[in-house]
C-alpha cells in the first residue's frame, strides 16, 4: 500500500540550477539537489530527460545552482519553473554570473550558489541525475531563509510541476481535507489554488490582468476544480 | 573559491534508514534521502561505505526509512547516529514492523515511513547511493513536524558526523560569528556545543551524569573547545 500523503513529510529545498556557455544558456526550479560525498563534496541534480536544461548540462557538463530565498518574486518562479527554455532565453535579461566551467549563475535574489563539474551521468527512469564535483560555492547573503518544498507548498500553495521527480497526482491523495462548497481555481502552470471561500474577493470578481500570485500566469489559465 | 558556510543553505531532512531482518538489522540517521522520479516513484539514499547499514542495504537489497520529528528523544538520535551497529544490535527493543521486502521499519517516534527495494547502487566516492523503488508507503501522525537538519543544527545545536556526505571540517569554515571568551564544551559524539556564556549552570557545575541533551554522550566525553 502506497500513501502518498507520506511523501509531503520528505523535506527539500529549492533551487535554480542554470547551465550552458555566454552565448546560450538555461535553468531550472528544482527541488532535487543534494550533497552526496563530503571528501571532496561532490553534489547530485535530478533533471527530467525532457528538460532543456537536461541537454544544456550534457553538453556543458557543469551546473550551477543558485540558493534562493523564500520570498522569491512569482515572476522567477514563474520564468524558470513552468515555461521552457526551448521557446525562449530564459537568462536573458537576468544578472548572471560565469562560473570556472564557463557556465552562467543566476545572481537575482540568490542568497548563495554553488557551481559543480558533472563527473557521472546516472540513467534513474524518467530523470538523469548528474554528480557533479563542487567547483566553487559563495554565500551572498546570511540574513533570508531559502525557500523549501514545505514553504512552497504551505504558505505559497503551489505544488510540482509534472516533470518534478517530486510530482504527485492529486488523484492518488487520500485527501482528509474537507470538501469546501464555494468555488476553487487552479493555475494549470503551478497548482496554485485560489480559494473563494478564504479569500476576500471572488475569483470571477479579479481583474482580468490579474496573475498567479506564485508563478505569473494569466488569470485566463486558471482552472474550476 | 569555496566557502562552506554557503552548504550550509541547502535544505535537508533527517530520517532514521533501516535495513535486514527479522534475526538481524540495523540502521542510521542520515540526511541524504529523496526522491529522484514520479513514474514510478524511485528514491535515492546516501550510505557511507564505511557505515554497517551500507552492508546490511546491499546484503537485504532494501531499506526503509523513518521520518522522524522534530522532538524525537535525544536516545534514539544516539543510538542510531552516533554508534556502530558492528557493536550491537540497534534495533533490540525498538518497536519494529516489517516491510513486504522484508526488512524491519522503526515505528518509534515515527510520521510516516517508506519502504524501497534497492534497483541500482552507484558508487560516487566514499558513500553508496542506492536507488529504490518504493514499495510502501505510510503516515502515521499528522501533527508533529518532521525533521530538518535546519532544525537540527540551529535549535538542537548538533552537527552532522564525520561519515555523513554534509559533513564540514569545522576548520574550512570562515566563521563570523563573535568569539566569545566563556568556556565552550563540545559532544565529541554529535558536536553538540554547551556555552558557559549563555547556559545557566556552568559545564563543570553539571551533576556527573548529565549527558548531551542532543544525543545523550556522557558529560565526560565532552571536550573543551
Amino acid at each position: 500500500m502506497i500513501n502518498f500523503e507520506a511523501l509531503y513529510k520528505l523535506t527539500y529545498g529549492i533551487y535554480l540550477i542554470s547551465s550552458g556557455n555566454k552565448s546560450r544558456g538555461n535553468g531550472f526550479i528544482s527541488n532535487t539537489f543534494f550533497q552526496v560525498t563530503s571528501e571532496p563534496p561532490r553534489f547530485a541534480s535530478c533533471c527530467n530527460k525532457d528538460n532543456y536544461t537536461a541537454e544544456v548540462i550534457q553538453k556543458s557538463g557543469a551546473y550551477a545552482v543558485s540558493v534562493i530565498p523564500q520570498d522569491i518574486p512569482a515572476d522567477i518562479i514563474s520564468r524558470f519553473g513552468y515555461k521552457s527554455g526551448r521557446d525562449f532565453d530564459k537568462l536573458e535579461g537576468m544578472e548572471l554570473a560565469y562560473g570556472e566551467t564557463g557556465v552562467p549563475i543566476v545572481l537575482n535574489e540568490a542568497i548563495a550558489y554553488l557551481e559543480c563539474r558533472v563527473i557521472q551521468t546516472i540513467d534513474v527512469g524518467t530523470h538523469l541525475m548528474f554528480i557533479g564535483e563542487l567547483v566553487q560555492a559563495e554565500l551572498l547573503d546570511n540574513t533570508r531563509e531559502p525557500l523549501t518544498y514545505l514553504y512552497y507548498r504551505q504558505v505559497r500553495k503551489a505544488f510540482a510541476p509534472k516533470n518534478a521527480p517530486t510530482y504527485i497526482d492529486k488523484s492518488k491523495l487520500e485527501s482528509t481535507e474537507p470538501k469546501i462548497k464555494a468555488a476553487r481555481y487552479q493555475c494549470t502552470a503551478c497548482g496554485y489554488i485560489y480559494d473563494d471561500a478564504v479569500e476576500e474577493i471572488k475569483f470571477a470578481d479579479l481583474p482580468d490582468d490579474w496573475t498567479c500570485p506564485n508563478c505569473g500566469t494569466a488569470k485566463e489559465d486558471f482552472i474550476e476544480i
